[in-house]
């Protein structure tokens, strides 16, 4: 069982900014802390902007910032609506697929049941209580945990 | 979320075979019906016996039918064997992955459950709860969908 990588990133950028949520940050400053490219993050931006889970400020010194509490979004909210468009196994595409078994499968409903288990354990979480309480300095991020294991051998 | 598509087709193989669980089928067979390639299925297949759900039937008749009752057969149990080396998110892979957020990262936990919570809605299902009682008829198998959707087309 797979999620996009795009809705790990953009878990990943509602956390960071939930950590200074009086602030904006510039995109340049986001990307390299969270090690991601522009490209990826703008595309992650403008979906977390138009679900209305970020709002952007303007300018020269413009960024972006969390458009509600963090207390207020859902992380089952946030991976259900980016992830609307794929499908869990065949069956579930728009074209319902080319299962020969279809007409009398019962595991399509299974599945769903499954799929809606894993989102309603998700509904009942929001952003705030992903960051813990020791939070994350903004300017000192801890290093990838790759990053930490090459130290650590010596490389 | 996704499931690999080798899984959709493990199950459906099992569903195939639990329609007639005390006939052996050639795989020849279950390629036609299933509309899979041979060589994906002696994949699945071989996951399917090395994983104790089916057993081979050897000879120049031979072929492959379940190892166990289909109520013994647990759709959790099925999945998440052969999903065991996937990881929902990059967090989750074996080397860590290069997240700078994990150690102060809550959201992984949440995941984990959300996953535990998928996988207990299906270890409360089995093989026997997926076939509907109308019964599947291992010569007259449905047509897939597209192929019912081309023809009321008139294609």
């Amino acid at each position: 069982m797979r999620l996009l990588a795009s809705t790990d990133l953009a878990l990943r950028v509602l956390m960071r900014l939930s950590t200074a949520p009086d602030q904006h940050v510039s995109t340049d400053v986001l990307a390299r802390e969270l090690v991601m490219s522009r490209n990826h993050l703008h595309k992650i931006v403008q979906f977390l902007t138009e679900a209305g889970f970020l709002r952007t400020v303007r300018g020269a010194h413009g960024g972006v910032m969390l458009a509600m509490p963090a207390d207020k979004i859902r992380i089952g909210d946030v991976i259900r609506r980016h992830e609307q468009n794929q499908s869990l196994v065949e069956c579930f595409r728009s074209d319902g697929g080319a299962c020969t078994l279809l007409p009398v499968c019962r595991l399509r409903g299974m599945l769903a049941g499954a799929q809606q288990a894993f989102y309603q354990h998700l509904d009942g979480k929001t952003l705030a209580d992903c960051v813990a309480s020791s939070g994350a300095p903004t300017h000192e991020l801890p290093k990838p945990a790759r990053a930490r294991e090459a130290e650590r051998r010596g490389a």
